[in-house]
């Protein structure tokens, strides 16, 4: 028996312990042999030879981050875009795709990836290939699963930039903004934002209201809190008709220019309130690097739990971690459906009860 | 309104984020006072000034260590050991403490602590101080909960280490017997043995088998593997009957002069393997230090409820982690009652599909 | 007797730790007494009730980043900038800070700061107060000193984002452009930049060559290596005539609209070599948070150093890290003269010997 | 031209930052081929085939600690030790080395290792193989260079532990003893007490006082501080005739039984003034895992330089850090000559004036 597994879609601290999780159990276990497809399903698109994953190939890895079979943000082969005669060109290769697997020799397909990668699978499914999927999100938005590899690092990597940050912006009497990642989930605001000592944190699930942003900021003035920490996670909107549009409209496209939502608000505060601020753009350190101990283990966890759904022959279904177990579901159920943090959820009435401005 | 909290048992990462989730959110959502017992119940016992509990008290708090108000191991109320004419004499103290807290105004009191504090707990209830509680436990071996705070950065100060004694034990090809916290439950063990790359856990829930540690190690030198990395709860014990209890008769006692069952297991790999083996006793490390993201928040949410069950008037309950949220429990459901490690459950079988032997 | 201390510029880790330095020692080995200037020298322009400083206010500080006293960027009390009706006017308040200084009681100040906090301090002892210097450089930029605390926690968190960005960019088969910290001199990037195992380093000592820069990404290219790290001072600048300025001027002033150099360089490795690039500004993190055992230890040595000098009578002078030893210079040396890396110096050799583009 | 290298002793972070600057200068510069003897030079008695370390084997290993060619603590040829008939044997087997070492082809050896590793390449010199050497010690003890590779990240382990042990010695209110690696020099002791603010400082090169010790720690009590951390270097002794000795003699070796200098001075802070008291080792951890951004720039431009030696043929020189540049020196001037701290030296004065209590 052979099976396949492929990485699709940024990367995330955790997708070597998956890689490792199925090498490892497969060949402990039943004695399998693993192929690795190289760059996403471009391996298959361009028939690479695929990379063969052994014990050997698997050790060490699980303390590194990325992916040792690569990953690529492009390249769904019913879409392709390619560059024929300077322009860009879309074709479904996906009849390649299908050819190049069974070249391989392998039975089974391991789809480990977000969104875009799963709804792609569903169709390799239709077209022949037997998938099993282990979602993948930095920013933790997969629906039907608790919680994904590569989250719970980010949040300790912007934890600890938060940490720093206060130290500067206390003894400058200045307020930070610190953009995050989170374009449609704010989990990682909302988790670094309560560890991090955030003073407002600002979530695309709730659309703010910079009046609110701005009276926590002149009350912790006046409780002689000269500094502040604001935590905007990069998908983050003002809510319609608050000062936020206006001030956009009056600057006539001024995000844009600025560069992201960070900077707009860092813009509005210092005008607003006349205080010293400062931006970080955290960007792509938030995704890199040494997994942490939750990230290795759920990542392991979800490598072993694909190979289990091979065995029992459960195609099409997606590992998934509820509460502390380790199950699955139809994949179908994680396509075309976020996991976004809750308003009226526990979570943020936390934030909130601890006297942290959720930007309402 | 005036509230009391005491932090009683060893210290854990996360008590200064439950300190402060409770001052922040009895202030900012209902206005109340709160005031700090002294090193758990003993400010009670010897009537000491309690500590008075503001915004300014627990300002940078949450990313500290230990906590504010002091914790001892000792100075349950109701059998307090006292030094009496070079004799230690047993006295019931309970009535002093209820005048005491009496004299404090407070109208309740958040008790955190382990399985001992929340049993001394039940019994000041009855005596007519009305108590909530908070979890408290490095092993996370406090039942009626699915996680406690100070656990989590514990797990990751022990990865952290057995990264790094991995690439010493790998250049100098020696075995690393690596000892570390878990009297009763070896949660500290399994997890980190996973994550740090381990390929033996001893746990305290499966009495361990000396043979099949031999199996495993020698099974490695086969793979070209000439180092180990073997992970020993200080609670671990050999099986009955087995290959271990043999050698310790032999020794007369080797055991208890040679520290703990890290060098006992260390010592037996060295005799029977002919493998050069050190042993590292991870010991006080393990609780001291900035608390992890995953603590400060489970701390936080912890200190937030605590709060509501005070508010709703539900006394005698324990907060608790079930799944995503904060609930709360009778704390008669955390009394003499561990939550272990099960042998047959999935996360031990997952570490065994990767290829660790948990000792059988 | 009584001394005043204050920190003038942008914070440092280690700057508690000279405090902590000043403050201990006073104490423990002379008795005297030690008061904070709080904010730069505003605390004497403006008269501001000074911070007492004893054991309690210094406890626990020595692995806190930031200045207890706080600082500023601004304010030389002989050209102060203050709004009048609307207009920006500058006055010379250096009367007021004597004044100020004399009512505190102190009979000296310790002023730690960078090249401008200096001479401003030299301007101070010509009016009568006597001065002694601490240097202090996120940059190391300060002349006559071979170190100076701050810099070495700076390094160790750009190296730490180096080996993040490593994974992620090899997994992507990216580029990425890391923007650090050295307006005038490249010590931070060359320094990560070979500790991070960056293949370029760009340092405003050496004008890079573009073409330099191309040549060497191509090459690794050839290598079967799709990935590169580049690492860039925010104060490196083109070689004048090369290719570099050319498409500057082309774009017309893009550099300026992209934000800093970081994103030009990785928008002409994108453009010319058409490979996919990310850039990472790393901002005010590198400033932030615990310092390095070896800053404390350096501010330390610094702190006592200084109150040795004022005990001494030794003013106008500057302490200095010489080889092993503090010793002290006068604070001219340090003044209008900038520590900058030798481009035909041992470090840049070394770097290129390890295969790094320095950019020419 | 084909060089080889060796790595002898304990491993110390740094060492595969030596292997890569060797490495890629070597073939970079000058297009040589390099080969690694495995485990010290027991790949030269045994006659093992030598590792090819071309770019792709140094390729990821700058960050990694331990060495990629193996090492080991035992292996004079000149006095080799070998099990036969169940008796240790010892024979010269430099013969074999010599032989061993022609037929590999290399013209030259770099030996990279500490006191016994260096005084063995003096011998192999005379034996007629062309060495050159770099100094290698965790403890920083080596003569004839300010600084070695690998101590650096051990300071900044320590460190970390002693922050970590703060807080739970300050929210328990005990002592806290941690015996740290230094067997003859008390560097790490030293350099990490500084840092990491410990109350006392414990040093081979200053025989302790007890009575210093307690008076230290009843003057703590005195100013309100209830706990203390206490840092001994394992090498440290107590001074002849005072208290410690004479507690050693009652209690009939108890220092032997109890495990090492920590427990000893635990013990006897217990017993002596009534604190509550618990000891920490943190052996291997300190020389294991990712090496600082410090360590990883001195073993680059050792290993660079080290390839220049033999460049120019000066063979039997070792390199060596001179404040800031690397040099070279003979390999004599470090051979029976350890690098101590001075106890009337700057940085202990420092401690002092810190209030530190180095044990007099």
């Amino acid at each position: 028996m052979k099976i396949a597994i492929s990485t699709g879609g940024g990367d995330c601290p955790g997708l070597n312990a998956v890689i490792r999780g199925v090498v490892r159990s497969a060949i402990f276990r039943y004695g399998w042999e693993v192929i690795g497809i190289r760059d996403g399903l471009d391996g298959l698109v361009h028939g690479w030879e695929p990379i063969p994953l052994g014990l050997d190939q698997v050790k060490g890895i699980l303390s590194r981050g990325g992916t040792i079979i690569g990953t690529t943000n492009k390249g769904n082969p019913f879409r392709y875009e390619v560059e024929e005669n300077g322009t860009r060109v879309v074709h479904d290769l996906s009849a390649r795709v299908l050819d190049n697997f069974r070249a391989t020799g392998a039975e089974a397909l391991i789809m480990v990836g977000g969104d875009g990668t799963l709804g792609i699978g569903r169709q390799l499914m239709d077209l022949g290939i037997p998938c099993v999927f282990v979602p993948k999100t930095i920013d933790c938005d997969v629906a039907a699963t608790d919680s994904t590899f590569g989250y719970h690092t980010a949040v300790g990597i912007v934890t600890e930039a938060l940490d720093r940050l206060h130290t500067t912006a206390e003894s400058h009497r200045r307020a930070m903004v610190v953009e995050v990642m989170g374009r449609y989930a704010g989990w990682i605001a909302l988790e670094s934002g309560i560890a991090g000592s955030a003073d407002v944190i600002l979530l695309p699930e709730i659309p703010y209201d910079l009046d609110a942003v701005f009276n926590k900021l002149e009350g912790r003035k006046k409780l002689g809190r000269n500094f502040s920490v604001v935590v905007v996670a990069e998908g983050a909107l003002p809510k319609e008709g608050s000062r936020t549009v206006a001030v956009a409209a009056e600057t006539d496209g001024r995000a844009e220019r600025l560069g992201g939502v960070g900077q707009v608000v860092a813009q509005q505060i210092e005008e607003g309130l006349g205080i010293e601020t400062r931006t970080v753009v955290l960007g792509h350190v938030q995704r890199g690097g040494t997994p942490s101990h939750t990230d290795r283990i759920l990542g392991s966890r979800f490598g072993v739990e694909a190979v289990e759904l091979i065995r029992r022959g459960e195609f099409g279904r997606m590992v998934s971690l509820k509460g502390q177990e380790i199950v699955s579901v139809p994949v179908a159920d994680a396509i075309d459906n976020l996991r976004l943090v809750d308003p009226d959820g526990q979570l943020v009435a936390t934030a909130e009860a601890l006297g942290i401005c959720c930007g309402r």
